[in-house]
């Protein structure tokens, strides 16, 4: 990417009406290691992501990639550790108080639509930069189950299934491919879809450690502890192979049903 | 467009007179994929939007172009989604205030003001940036069916019909040869042209998908289901045919009044 | 006309005491494709402008050129729109809000005061910038009629004739050349000169129409119908030819006066 | 005058002490076409300016360049005409507020340090500029008559008699000759000066009228219409024989008075 | 590492999604003489610092580097001291409010997130600077022992060992090597890992000192005298034998846990 | 002086640790032409200033450079008048202010200290410069007489006798010779050893005029009129006689006492 | 030092984590021409600057080094005079606040941190720059003597006995010779010290004066006058010879004690 005369500044267009230092931050979306996914089927929402060990730089423990905001609703991030830990306690207050005025928990789009002005607040003003981090937020509420993506570029919008991050291609082109399937799953086959499609990125690095959440219409959000993200584990590992024999035929299938619903 | 000094701030005049920041802001308006119609007759408004397959590089849902404000208003935009999401949230939130304020829904002419000074705001300060997207308004009150284009430049003005966006430019050309016949419409008929003029943009790229939205006297502002969307394609190919073999006579009119009536 | 070091900002004097962004704002004014005229008899003001047909990449409405802002006051505008719709939002603004504490119209004398007051500051401030539009404010109140022009520059100053925007040198060449008449004119008279003046810019592109507005001690601010002003264009035509045969002994006389009255 | 490094900002000062912004408004003071003069007696304070015809580029009425303020002030200007708009408005509100609050007019020397500090604070912030206009303000108070000359540099001091604005030297010319005759003039006397002095930038472009505007112990500040101009333009003809005759004696006595008076 | 345009300024993103201004900030943690080890196990909390003599060029008293902010917690740095004392100033403010408003003492978690807050902000706004500070925060509360660790950056991470400051290298390379063993330890035990872990940097530089401060369930945030020190660090130096004939043992342990546990 | 990248703005020290817009400011002190001389007994307190004659390019009458502040002080300057005016307007304020809370008159070292803090504020904070003057004030309190050197790097300075201003060396070389005798000098002497000082000053330029101002434990503030002023110019004259031969003899003494008591 | 990029802003980090405007705000304080001592023993604390003579320049009375602040606090300072000014303003006002809302004198632990506080935000602010002076605060309250050290860069550090300004170097040499003996000095042997310390500086310019402050338990914080300082001046020197000869002892004492107690 050559250096130009429009990329210092969020509040510069360049000829071409693009902003640069907005496209610049989704690139530290990408610097992490490891990759974040997110899917959603009628009645749960799962969150996997890979969680380093401890950096080797600070003893540190492993840095949590997954943090609950409250009963019905969490998130994931890949990017700058504390862009995210603003964005996360940004969502706690806003909770915090839709609660204490209100009885019942936000409604999820409600509150993404808060995220997104906070967002784009900073993409828009000269003194302040973009937020450097994708979050994948999940929640459950009386709409039913919600994957939603946030980006630097303050696009907050509604997943069925996604991946940001570090290498999340593959985990994008594994999602592509069961695309229909997820809506009609059940909680397990979610997990196992989300296991496999983060697996992609886990092949070169095996001290990496999948990390579970999980929120539904009967179940609280809730980051699976690691017996049972091991059972899972194993579960998808199984099913890996089942799959693989079914997976011909479900893409076909797909295909003809990508023109007819999308 | 060669690079000159006065591009940097859309506090700046270049010697000509011209706010480049602006202009370039214009230009994110083109780079989305897909354009937006809107037309207006009578008693009807209507807006179509080409929407994308969700995106492959997310698994996003297809995302919404075309917004609801309030029970006879709404949208549809081209550009920079965040900046579309924090104008449709600011007359959301405008809508409210007047309907706590007063009894009724807010004139649309008045709503319009507003969004001009919110926007003509952002080109006149250092600090901040021309939004980067173009919106399509579609309304309904006591003056009867309104469609208003808000540009970057914070140009709002109103439209009989409009097409802004990535490839408008087929559109645009069909919407005028066709502009004398928009006022007294039908809503099947409108619907139709708005279908057709759409069409220039379509042929190269089959998997986009036509949204339709409407409101009139009788009818809240509504986006159109798959299914009812479907059927006015049909119409419209069905018109389409009896349409060309008038068209040449059309033609000749619309000539004629032009002289005398724009 | 050079780049130089001084231009870039309202505030900054380039060393022979000129302020290079005002001036470049004034060339705002002259970006158009259409002139606008102004008249002041002691009992009507007329404002004239040339309409362009729907905007050929936006099948928009006709932009209308001239605003009302009470019911005896008008404007008409050339340059930028949306610099012209914050004016004429902001006066509306003044208005109302001296109808709200006081019984009556506002002195126009007092409302261009404070229009120059809030244009001043955007000259005046490196934040902002000058307004790029320059605007006819045609007005009755207690004092009589009147018409002031506002410029980027701030300038508010009282006329008895004069005209704005692209290729307005005819019209003002013509405006020179019957100054001393307009004073004692009647109505038709004032409207058939203002027909005149603006037609020297009218000349090639025959597709422009002519909108009028007209305010008086008897009539409120008004823009007159299609049907009206082709009256008042057929009427000045008529004249036209009477008036050809009058204007070289008119011309000596002004030239007399010229010299006594100004 | 050679660009250097230090003359973009009012708040810089260059290696000698100077602050160029601050010179650079002082030759808008002198871009106008015309001289500004102002005299003052014991009794009476006489402001005399050039005033161009109808502007040939606007056919605005003759700009008026000497504005009353409050009934026993007014002023003169030379410069940008929005920024002399901004101070009188300034000065009027100043005025008012004094009346409202106390019973009798401001004292003149107040309201001219309430002058000073308001443009000193235009050469002391980065973001403002220094206003581009000189005044001459004419007052009467019960400490007598005064005359104020008030610089973009916020320099506002008193004077017996001063001209500003273009081609000003030969009116400071003769006040300097005749300097010691001011104080103990007669109104019509001090008026014909006033006159004369003018005159000297008048010689080549004799389409500029004069105009004058008169405040004292029994007198408001007024400007003298167009006969009571003309009567005493006569008078000044008439005394010009005389004082030419008288002149060479006077100047004698001045130089002795200077040493021992100033 | 090469200047280059993205480093001036905290809100400019590189094109790789760098910040560089917070990475310089990182360095200013790295710029004084001596590293500081921080261990928790599940009841205690120790710091351990190496104190600088007086420095020379002021004569001034040793630096404290440990500070106390409440009864059960405290923080050590390495970097800036001004800054260190803001940030130490800010968590007593914090402390005291909580217990103003509240019974108890501050949950450490929570004061934690209004650290990372409040840091986070100097690296997003154009106005200020990052911290150029790192601190280790040692609390306890009903939750148990926390070691935190929080950088320029604005990264708040917690941690089960870490050192920061210059040289640290070394003991970081220590505490990897025992990190199963603290959680389990004694006070006696952790005290003397902390000692054995600064040991690394201290080899070249005799005249260092060791300084010890300790927090657990029952006991106060407490720096250690002289005497105390001095007990613990010979107790270290008789285990230091011990160990490092266990050593080899351990570190198989070791490398088996990992995988396992982290 | 060379131009260096250090002096452009009043808050970046050069690598030497000097702020060079306040030495620059400096020599916007020396600019004026006349010098400004400062005296003061265990009693009384002298100003004495050389003023112009009426300048020549505007007929002001002389500037003055003496301005009383309240009963018991005065000011004297040299530098820019406004930056003058300014000050002096915050001094009456201030002990405006005071008088109304408290009875009784401002103690000069207070008021001198507020002076201080306002004019080091404009040393401080970019969007400012510092105040391009330098102020002598005279006072007398119920400490006794004061007389205070105020310079443009905010430096407010108790002086027993100092000059200020263009060509000032000799002024300063003058009293640096008497020193001791101003102490106990009666209020003649002391007046008379300010014109001397100021004298050097005079020589080529015969027509400044000098000005003095006067406050003592039983006399007001007081600017001398032209008759009391030439009374002592008189006396001094006969003085210098005296003094000089006497001078030999009081310079040895001089000599000696600086050692003892300074 | 070469110039560099990141040295003209206090909010900007080079890529070393140095900041430069701080650095070279520390310039400021070695640019007057004298050095500042400061000591305390365990009841005592004693200040000792070099005042210059009166500036040849101004004839000033010589510039008072040692302010008090309230009875039982001072200070002495090096560098930018009106800075030390606005610092000492500051730390009175603190003081009074705190007594009029609590008996009894502020802890100075407490007030320095305030100070620190103050100081800090001025390096971190890119509107403000860094103070340019250094201070020693010599306080006595209810935890004993104390004596601080206040630096540009924001560093307030408790001190046994420090040097700062202009050929520091020598006295600093001198404390670090004598660093135990001052804890259980009487006043008397205290203030010799700093005498014999200062003068390391004094042997080249004998016409300094030497100015002495102390506060203790039993004492208030007092500025000597002249006969005492010749007193302590005179005990000094008959020390000196005793103490040469005593001082290879303690030498050696010194190093012993240094290993044991720092």
């Amino acid at each position: 990417m050559r250096r130009n005369r429009y990329d210092n500044d969020c509040t510069v267009f360049s000829p071409q009406g693009r902003i640069f230092q907005v496209e610049y931050a989704m690139e530290a979306v990408k610097q992490g290691t490891t990759a974040t996914v997110g899917l959603t089927s009628k009645e749960y929402t799962v969150l996997v992501s890979l969680q380093g060990p401890a950096a080797a730089d600070t003893s540190a423990l492993p840095q949590r990639k997954i943090l609950s905001v409250h009963p019905k609703l969490g998130l994931a991030f890949a990017g700058l550790v504390p862009d995210a830990q603003i964005l996360h306690s940004h969502l706690c207050t806003q909770c915090l108080t839709y609660n204490l005025s209100y009885i019942g928990e936000m409604p999820v789009a409600r509150l993404m639509t808060g995220l997104a002005i906070k967002m784009q607040a900073h993409t828009n003003r000269n003194e302040l930069r973009p937020f450097g981090v994708g979050l994948l937020v999940a929640g459950h509420d009386s709409q039913g189950a919600h994957l939603y993506q946030a980006m630097p570029s303050a696009a907050v919008i509604k997943c069925r299934a996604t991946a940001i991050g570090a290498r999340s291609q593959l985990a994008l082109r594994y999602l592509e491919r069961h695309w229909n399937a997820f809506e009609h799953c059940s909680k397990e086959e979610l997990i196992c879809h989300g296991i496999q499609a983060i697996r992609g990125s886990l092949a070169q690095e095996q001290n990496l450690e999948i990390k579970l959440a999980i929120v539904g219409a009967a179940e609280e959000f809730r980051i699976c502890d690691a017996a049972e993200t091991q059972k899972y584990i194993e579960m998808s590992k199984r099913l890996d192979q089942e799959v693989s024999s079914v997976e011909a035929l479900t893409e076909e299938e797909t295909e003809e049903q990508t023109t007819s619903e999308t």
